[in-house]
């Protein structure tokens, strides 16, 4: 290989969490040019013996020291100009880590936050790019698979799934029609437990049956 | 960025044809080592300035003459020991191409050729990984979007759609399902022409509105 095929190869990852009704993303103050005092996503140059789902998984436990969510390569980002030091090709990745296993990291940190995916602060790069498609991809997979169940904890209502799909799409969903949707979802069993909250009838509990495990539905 | 941290940057396009009724991917028989003498798919290193998917376009212009049909980007491959000379990510793509299209290239050339996915040769590289994802990809997409009419000529009838996605599934489908899935799609739309073949009742021609876009179906 001549020096001029050599490039810088990067990683990124977009991690999602939902909590207090919003779809998040987990941003990183820069603390170094270029860039420096601009958001960004976690990530950092790919060591040249190291795999990529590999590396990308490493940041992500880290960053937040979650391990064993799902991480899912998203696309990788090549436009010659996207880095003012030079070449650098993003593979991105994608992580959804449920709302119970986020110990540590602030909702709103200095240096870390979980920021709104429809607030957010100016990025750095084409971050900003790189969160618009894993949104668009993780809404369009809410269609087609279960990947919806990875924002679930042990023991969940079918009312909390309808609203972990709202918050995601960004719009209300018809409960019934939600229903009969997920109702044979292949990863869910019903625990036979009862959640009774106020004075509502009490609600079915569900667990996933196979937690790290996206289905397509056909 | 330090010595380390530079690697080497591919692209290699798995391109998808449909003849004979037959799903076919685009080989390039290697002339020089790695792998001489083994096919590959068609595809080199990414000069330093060019973006990936216009570089995925040309490697495909230059094999086939090919341009303007359907090209996705499909996956990283980045294992460390995936290629001998050294660190070599491949940014891979698959495009699909009209059998109408294929001017110039021979079905069993020497050099290049269009080889049955089902009956590939031992394949240089993880190639084999690369062309499997994609045949999965493509085949996952059938099932949720439009993808399948990039196989179109520019008059088709709904048998010729049904063998299409037989084709590519390797199963047959019932004709009845079949029809009422594909009756509302939203980028086909009837000619009022009929085609009468042998004694058979004259079948609907149907034309491709949208000729490069992918629709996804909910």
């Amino acid at each position: 290989m001549t020096e001029r095929q050599l490039t810088g190869l990067a990683t990124d990852v977009v991690v999602f969490t939902i909590s207090e009704h919003r779809l998040r993303v987990l941003l990183v103050s820069r603390s170094r040019d270029p860039y420096a005092g601009c958001w960004s996503l976690p990530g950092g140059m790919v060591p040249i013996d190291e795999g990529l789902e590999e590396c990308a998984s490493r940041m992500l436990r880290e960053k937040t020291g979650v391990h064993g969510v799902y991480l899912e390569q998203l696309y990788s980002f090549g436009e010659p100009e996207r880095d003012p030091r030079g070449r650098v090709v993003s593979v991105s990745y994608y992580a959804l880590v449920p709302p119970g296993r986020l110990q540590g990291v602030a909702l709103n940190g200095d240096t870390l936050g979980w920021w709104p995916v429809d607030q957010l602060p100016e990025l750095a790069f084409d971050h900003d790019a790189i969160v618009r498609m894993a949104h668009q991809r993780l809404a369009a997979k809410l269609e087609y698979s279960t990947i919806a169940l990875q924002f679930m904890g042990e023991r969940f209502t079918l009312s909390e799934l309808q609203s972990v799909y709202e918050t995601i799409l960004g719009e209300p969903l018809d409960k019934r029609n939600f229903r009969k949707r997920v109702r044979n979802l292949p990863c869910i069993e019903d625990t036979g437990e009862r959640f009774r909250a106020g004075k509502h009838r009490p609600a079915r509990l569900f667990r996933v049956t196979r937690p790290h495990r996206v289905e397509i539905i056909k």
